[in-house]
């Protein structure tokens, strides 16, 4: 992983933030930023005039790990809270622009944190600063994520073996969690979705004590960690006989699938994706029933940025000039359908955006199976 | 479970606080509160003269559920952000002193959120209001926190069946998780830790892909969640021929782990109970090898209060005064001792604070077992 290039491309983001230094708690930004992969510590950045320069804190559980671990930064292992040594250590430096990450830090750590800081420094709260550096992925880390996509691919197969009339859906995600891991998965990277009948619905069912149907769909949502990078992943499969509305039902989410991926490349907007989908739904009549955004970027974390969404409008939109796809973004392609009482079909890939246009890396079919 | 109550104590959390309002917006608490096991959602809270307003608000996601899981609120299903309309809500109704959760509500989100609640109204950031109404268990939490500390235990002697010299940590991890979730656990707490050998003296060992050694410890800490409710436990077995050192460190730890809870009953202060398991250890020669905290409160979640560790000093211990021990509290107990390039023994259990002293809930066997 490219650590030097990680701190040079922070060192321009802070200055197009004004920022001279920038207190890191998020632990996937830490982790991004100097390598370590513990749940518990802060690193502190401070501009200077031959670039940044780091330290990292943490305790004494991670002692090890953090020297093991941590590239590009001073480590500091502290006996109280590492970020409030972090902001001492950024006081001595007499920063003024200090960011903290705004979308995580709890009001309280603020109140606790930012007069450490000092009388004369300024606390900014930043929005996205490191996710959004993190949103283009370098070689190793696409060759990472593919790793982890083939890897909840490849018990596909072997899971719909479990799913039969009368079975729980919990079980099935027990034989899908299991084969995984099994696998090597260092974990799901979300709580595992499988929801049959009318509870395909609901587009978080996460997978519940009732049994499969004699017939209807089984949407399986599903995801792993490897390398500390996510996968994520949907197919929905139909048991028992069906009927003519649930197959344009499917078909509609297929194509509107495909129109998602076909719009992926660089330069096109988030928006414009979402509404590729988005169209074929509403064409075929089942607009009102895709209640979700298109996809979301996937890496250290099940949800980054980009969202791939509608466009803001108003005064929103004036302020978040809107994301438009690079090389190496990596995102979710994931139009839904879900009419309530019948039943909900949702259709995942994960695609890389490459200079050409994408790469769809998902290799599990989606043609319509029935079991 | 006890809604009425439970918003009844929270009207008299607010009183305490001067608070005529309060935003929930930790999904724990939302749970607690209304019986929403979603996750997004926003409730309000505001105090009028025939006690406690409730309204819950969340997105079109989850109508139905929350159609039929919400108690002792009015539901709104909203287009935009459930937190923004549940103060607009609360704006509408005029309040002036509005608690948001200071350890959860992330800076940004309190700065988008503040400024719905009018210029009159006063955001005060809490901290953990609705956690320790939550500690004190009603019977049917301890009942179902039971249920999952049984069924955690229940996988334990067929776990130890996959533990072999050669095994990665990751396969025994695999092994465990799938016979809790066969048994119908919802998911795991946690991360579950598997380490071994050198690696069993680092006190976060994720399961790893290393194999288990010839020889040492192997620590497992695992926990469910069914019900909600999660169950935590760690138990520590030795492969392979044990040296007189190691023999005298598990001891050690045993004899502590049953000093803590030997001080577990009403009354006691949360840092006695420490004070008592840390004393066996520290006698022992092995207490600068302690480096966590006794134990911590489990409940909706996997740490919650009350944590029972060292009491603070000086201006620490004046802000917060310590929590003693009360009937309905359910903690762990979990002493250990981790000795660099060594190992490490952890032993924990699961106890529920009685009116008579205590009870503990994890029935797993703490001899030592040779694999």
């Amino acid at each position: 992983m490219d650590f030097i290039g990680r701190m040079e491309r922070l060192g321009e983001a802070m200055r197009r933030e004004r920022l001279d230094a920038l207190l890191v708690s998020h632990m996937a930004n830490v982790r991004y930023l100097c390598g370590f992969t513990g749940s518990a510590g802060a690193l502190a950045v401070a501009a200077g005039k031959k670039g940044l320069q780091a330290s990292f804190f943490t305790d004494g559980r991670y002692t090890q790990q953090a020297k093991e671990q941590v590239r590009g930064a001073a480590v500091s292992i502290v006996p109280g809270a590492a970020l409030t040594e972090a902001a001492g250590w950024l006081a001595k430096r007499r920063v003024r622009r200090v960011g903290i990450e705004g979308l995580q830090m709890p009001v309280a750590v603020r109140d606790a944190v930012v007069p450490r800081l000092g009388r004369t420094t300024k606390a900014v709260a930043t929005r996205e600063l490191v996710e959004r550096l993190r949103m283009v992925k370098e070689p190793g880390e696409v060759a990472q994520i593919r790793a982890a996509v083939r890897l909840a691919s490849s018990v596909f197969d072997e899971v719909l073996q479990s799913i039969k009339p009368g079975v729980p859906e919990s079980r099935v995600a027990a034989e899908l969690e299991y084969l995984c891991r099994r696998l090597g998965a260092e974990g799901m990277s979300f709580d595992t979705l499988v929801s049959s009948g009318t509870r395909s619905a609901l587009p978080h069912g996460v997978a519940s004590a009732s049994p499969i149907p004699a017939k209807g769909f089984v949407i399986l949502d599903f995801g792993v960690i490897l390398g500390g990078y996510c996968s994520d992943m949907t197919r929905t499969v139909h048991v028992g006989a069906m009927d003519a509305k649930s197959e344009k039902l499917y078909r509609a989410v297929q194509e509107a699938q495909q129109a998602g991926l076909d719009a992926v490349r660089p330069g096109v907007k988030t928006s414009e994706v979402d509404r590729a989908a988005r169209k074929v739904l509403e064409k075929a009549g089942f607009g009102r029933y895709f209640t979700h955004s298109t996809g979301h970027g996937v890496g250290l974390e099940i949800h980054e940025p980009p969202g791939l969404r509608k466009a803001a409008r108003g005064a929103a939109k004036a302020k978040t000039p809107e994301l438009r796809l690079e090389p190496g973004m990596v995102v979710t392609i994931e139009p839904g359908a879900y009419i309530p009482g019948m039943g909900g079909v949702r259709i995942e890939d994960m695609v890389v955006v490459t200079p050409e246009g994408h790469e769809v890396l998902t290799p599990t079919r989606k043609d319509l199976i029935l079991l």
